[in-house]
């Protein structure tokens, strides 16, 4: 526990938040600051910042608990997809240092998330320098 | 196995990838589509579609995955953060329908997946509504 992260103050029942799910080691609860209607954050209740340090056994429980919470977003909301998104780092636009997955509901017509933009390599030499620096930190 | 789909011809080797890892349930290789250099792909070799129908074991063993890459990806890329983001259906972006995470190298200066908005509920009581939704179909 970490006494002035937010989370972990919504964990304790020390901070509002409106829950969809708990249990011993995960709560999920709505994002006040919904990219989509919905959007809904799991978070383990422990915590850890990113997903570089976040014990993979508690990974595990909670990407099934992100699969519990998508499935009901298409079924209690009649959403068209889902995202599922998570940023580690200040660089990847987390704002919030206690690791959360975000489910984002997502209808034909909702216009958001239009931010990605596929680049290319300049030569598939380059692209084989970019996975052997990735392989050999592995 | 599906017979038309890429990545399911990527497991099978009868289309090109280049790969970072594998295992007996596993892959991840590199998207030829970069949002960011190092944009590395991981997915079951079993052929599911998307979140919702993937056994919830395969996920946790896909997750493990995910944590190895994204760390592989900060420590041989020297990345200041990473994005973890999937996609489910059309209307999510998916374009490839076997389930897949990306895992986003990032840096300070990317200028990258800059498209997240962050909206509002109308009151406290619409959040309380669509969190109502949501619990009653987990």
């Amino acid at each position: 526990m970490n006494t002035n992260c937010i989370f972990c103050k919504i964990v304790r029942g020390e901070a509002p938040s409106v829950k969809v799910y708990e249990d011993d080691d995960t709560m999920a609860f709505m994002d006040i600051g919904p990219v989509v209607k919905g959007h809904t954050l799991i978070i383990p209740k422990a915590h850890y910042e990113r997903i570089f340090d976040t014990p993979p056994e508690l990974l595990q429980k909670i990407i099934v608990v992100v699969q519990k919470v998508a499935r009901a977003v298409v079924k209690g909301l009649n959403a068209d997809g889902v995202n599922v998104t998570q940023a580690n780092g200040r660089a990847a636009g987390q704002i919030v240092f206690h690791i959360h997955f975000h489910v984002i509901p997502r209808f034909e017509t909702d216009g958001a998330l239009r931010g990605w933009r596929a680049g290319k390599y300049e030569s598939h030499e380059e692209m084989e320098s970019f996975a052997q620096k990735i392989k050999s930190a592995l």
